[in-house]
């Protein structure tokens, strides 16, 4: 995502009193409507965050099938809960505080924090027209559709990590202060034209803003919540494996295509030849970026382990679509392919290394989304000029320190007072059972 | 879905015999094309349409999953096979007799319906000159695949609720009349430009006409049917939960996806700076409901039983998108969120009210798309002028009876003729073994 | 898909070393921006390729999810594993070779294959200017991820037939050979501007170039495989049940869904009104063959086994979508139930009588694929004046003895070199288990 203009977050707030008269004034401007010519791009750039924000809309249920294959089936229902509600919750907070937090106003400063804060995201009246539209932008309601859809995902990626031990609850809580408050900040300081923006740093679609912090997030959580029972034992880590890979292979393939409205989308324009084309580009270089970081996984577990992972392959594609997430427009389809087929090699490595750390985390997001957020984030500068390897470390290293910090403290906070993580024995009886009642394949015994 | 301009069907009609001399005229046009100034809202229109249209066929995926998911696996089969083959019979008989029917012309009288009966849908001529086209419309062949959507939506509702029971061909004959004939009669009275659209009805995308409609033929046959042997026993209502979570999961997500389509689509227009961006509302609002919706059933079902119900949270979020359904574009964000959450609380209260009425709904289609519907049609004037609470009142009523009685009638007529449920042992073996012969999951053992 | 223009192909070459220039070019027209009246189908057009393009791109789920639920549960992960590998590699090879293979440029010469053969595609430069813009047509980046999802369709058709016995590692030599050289090679004939398209073969979106080529690529791998252990015994057909139908059945209809990318998108123009209207017509007919397909094969089943078989409806609605693809515009509305219900019953006759000459295809993909693709391929001279039936069977027979035999002489050297298949052991313990280790349901006890 470019820099973001936000000069409509005050005229939203402008209308709102007048949102009667702006509506007359919709009436009669119809006498003499705007050729299409100059309506064409907000049209497209409009038409462009609907569909990119449906595409990443969809991307909830790739998770939520990822996670719900990759998890035992003793805790399948907890895990379908907590990502449909986590959906659900950002759609609320995001409204609430988080747009307006994220896009404080021309003045990045206290008053527009405060400013920013208070006020909840308002749309734009209904049949708009065009001579109050920002011509050269984009629907706002369009625009926040699309922005809302990127906070969701980041609290998508935490929900895997911290599968089969949390309580539901502290889980949701958190996720109320992530996507009302952590996200919005930390993505201001990018896309809501703050400090790391002025600097130069460059996350076209979030392989640091979305994908990172959502694992800086879920690491902070991991710690604090401590491994499975009986996932580290005697040196030696005890494989879990899914319970339907069928369910984790089908929310790849959702994150996949739903990857093409996350990277695409973020051209934030689509009414000009440039733009359009940018986005065929970015499009193409996603999919390599994907199909090279699964391959790239086939062909090192099989040369590593003499037989191909199927759940490293599946965590490979998704690390070359985070890989490539940062800056999917500038490289060549080549630099495409290498840019995700390092993302692969980054998640057969790093998931063996996690759990040397005794970091378990169940679904492997920390290597797909922070280790290869972070390859991500630093191969840019070898494809654009517009930023450096150190403005790209600081950006890195200060959305990882504060998404990290302030993840910590408040798990650290829900542990101290309601207790994060479910009893021993509900662990092991699993958490439909114990927590929900109700458990997702009732039918299936246990074999 | 505002009031539809039904010009066209004429001008189809016309076009039939001079097919070959329209693409003549094509080709000679050419020499002087139209400036996409003339052209660029048909286009942008019609693209709405074929987006919208696609996402909710992809509806029909959703039902498919919910209720493959939410009935034992001994009927997932059957459900399956219901669902293809309703969405498939939708397809026919919508262009056989549903569509002209529904939009019987200019003249809504006994001749416009016997014209409308008798003829069956035809698209323009291949390579459309632009002085032959709808410029202030769309294409008849998009305008077609998306209104035949909604009808197929309407037969997918009902499918749900009788599950476990029915047989398959008398539930495949009604679907045959419920989308040849009972959903565009009651459809014609609003979108048609028949007696509801004159006295001002208002069901932006079908809240009453698709929701509504489905759920009062689902009662109806719900009725005649009778309960499952075994679910109300002593008074005591015995639960049958679903065998498949995570499929009911994924069906709620694919249903939420596709409602982008059915609400945004139902916009009728795409080509003006005030059409775009409230298609960019609708969407906001569409989300912002079902997060209400959602959030609301999982508080609520936290409150009274203890433990938050996924299935309930499903359905909350499905009642929420049903409740916004009837005017997705007028409400403010917050607006929406209080409307999808009455959706929700609804379907709580209503689930258990049908049962202690022995109403025996499967998928609990009936809350979600009969109560809610209700709630969304009777809020309406809340947000909008153009309508006031006795007009709601009587569309919603009007087509609730004539749907819920020719639906009895047709349910009585099979039952007499033909029997529509299986025997009991069928019932107790599962119709997958007893009417299909083919299980679903043939390699998962019973637990 | 109509004849492709080859221009921009030599266009893109020559832009390669002028990359720096062309942006700076881009910089200064940025100055005289054009209007949207002639910007505007050019945009339009890419975007069209992008949508239609992800909807195909979902397709490659929806063959995972079909052949997931229609293979054994101990061959789901391997068969998994194949689908998002495929797809994978299809994504490379066709970037390598295959883009620039299938269409070489104007000269379709020795000279351009050569030159066709070692130029990899090169993507536009970033923010392209409208002067550089081959602005009667659209993006190549777009037009290659549209192209691309094809050349993954054709392979996703083999992977099913040979499911169940065939080792992973020559079947992914095979994919590479088929998405870099067989389908690029045969398909440039027609799209390519071969000879075929010369002749006046009509095909628009592939009936013969992708589905009936994959269609014969799995033929010749079947034969040379064999069948599965047991499957022919004492002169009967053993069958062998899929393990899941809830997956088989969401496959078909994410494939029906992305369907409309493939056929919608190959008209390769939506920025007139002709065109847009064609995308139009082509949805609403491919809806129609589909669901007459589906209808078909219901009732069809119904008659001869007296009862409904669902794998048979699903595979009865692919028939009606492959029948469509050779002409989805041409035909009416009834036309179009037409072709797709002799395609649906063509599935339900040709299923067994594989199975007479011993030819295990364990998703009936021959039967949909190459028998339909037939039926399509041939009924097109009844709509379109442009071909001939000659003609048509000219282009089906050399596709198909092309790809045939080439597909069979790959599998005789894999066979002959590393060996295709498993062995005896291997295969009644299940490839996933023998070949990865890795179960896809490892909690489900087998009953």
């Amino acid at each position: 995502m470019n820099f973001k203009k936000t000069l409509w977050a005050g005229a939203a707030l402008a209308l709102l009193p007048g949102l009667a008269f702006a509506q007359e004034v919709a009436e009669e401007a119809a006498v003499a409507a705007p050729s299409f010519d100059e309506i064409g791009p907000y049209i497209m750039t409009t038409l462009l965050f609907l569909i990119g924000g449906f595409l990443v809309m969809w991307m909830a249920a790739g998770f939520a099938m990822l996670e719900a294959g990759l998890v035992r089936s003793k805790n399948v229902t907890t895990q379908l809960t907590k990502n449909i509600a986590l959906f659900s919750i950002a759609g609320i907070m995001y409204w609430l505080v988080g747009f307006n937090l994220m896009y404080p106003g021309d003045g990045w400063i206290i008053a527009g924090w405060v400013g920013g804060f208070f006020n909840i995201t308002s749309l734009e009246p209904v049949g708009l027209d065009a001579a109050s539209a920002t011509l050269d932008y984009a629907s706002v309601a369009s625009d926040f559709f699309f922005q809302l859809m990127f906070c969701a995902t980041t609290a998508s990626i935490v929900s895997g990590t911290l599968a089969e031990r949390i309580k539901l609850w502290p889980f949701l809580i958190f996720v109320v202060v992530l996507t009302g408050f952590i996200y919005p900040i930390e993505a201001s300081w990018q896309w809501g034209g703050g400090w790391l923006s002025e600097m130069g740093f460059y996350d076209f679609a979030g392989s640091t803003l979305v994908h990172a912090a959502g694992g800086f997030a879920a690491l902070a959580g991991a710690i604090v919540l401590g491994s499975r029972i009986g996932k580290y034992k005697d040196g030696r880590v005890i494989p879990m494996p899914g319970s339907n890979l069928a369910l984790a292979t089908l929310g790849t393939f959702i994150l996949w295509l739903g990857w093409f409205g996350f990277n695409g989308g973020s051209q934030l324009a689509a009414g000009t030849v440039g733009d359009i084309t940018d986005v065929g580009r970015i499009f193409a270089n996603t999919n390599m970026a994907a199909s090279a970081g699964a391959v790239a996984a086939l062909i090192l577990t099989q040369v590593m382990y003499k037989k191909p992972d199927l759940t490293m392959v599946l965590n490979g594609a998704l690390a070359g679509l985070v890989s490539i997430t940062a800056g999917p427009l500038d490289p060549s389809l080549f630099g495409a392919l290498l840019i995700g087929a390092v993302g692969g090699v980054i998640v057969v490595v790093v998931v063996p290394l996690l759990d040397k750390l005794k970091i378990d985390d169940v679904v492997g997001a920390i290597p797909v989304h922070l280790a290869a957020g972070f390859w991500g984030t630093m191969v840019v500068p070898f494809n654009s000029a517009d930023t450096s390897f150190v403005t790209q470390f600081i950006g890195f290293a200060a959305i990882g320190i504060f998404t990290f910090v302030v993840s910590l403290v408040v798990w650290l906070i829900l542990k101290a007072t309601m207790g994060i993580r479910v009893s021993e024995e509900a662990e092991i009886n699993g958490l439909d059972v114990s927590e929900l009642g109700m458990e997702a394949y009732p039918e299936f015994a246990k074999g």
